[in-house]
């Protein structure tokens, strides 16, 4: 299934900052069964955007549980286009 | 430069109407400078998320309007992964 994850609050967060933090989550998404296709950023606001494919919502904030940084919604995404 | 955008309230949304109204975004973006490349729909929350390159969200926000379906958040998103 795929899934959208929505961080707020990350006002001023930098290019490296977005990188570490994406590697973090890849480095052990394997061991939940989730994959972080893409992320996006936006500085300004804060907020960050994270698209999965996982076998749960849980599995995913478990991954980002982990590297500290939980997100405040994820949204099951059943349609695409 | 990239863009997130979201629409909420479209709660119950079903597959085919979310293409039309993708399509519909697909066939005017051109006159505005603005390419919807990829799109999430989850139906349960009724949240859409669309993913555009385009020169100012003002931009994006005109395609959605002209459509019928203005989005509620417009987020420059520079950084991605």
């Amino acid at each position: 299934m795929k899934f959208m994850d929505v961080h707020r609050g990350m006002t001023g967060i930098t290019a490296e900052q977005f990188r570490a933090a994406h590697a973090a989550d890849a480095a052990i998404e394997g061991e939940e069964g989730v994959h972080f296709e893409h992320a996006w950023a936006d500085p300004e606001s804060g907020t960050v955007y994270c698209l999965s494919e996982a076998p749960s919502r849980d599995a995913v904030q478990r991954v980002h549980e982990r590297t500290g940084h939980p997100a405040d919604e994820i949204h099951s995404v059943p349609l695409s286009a």
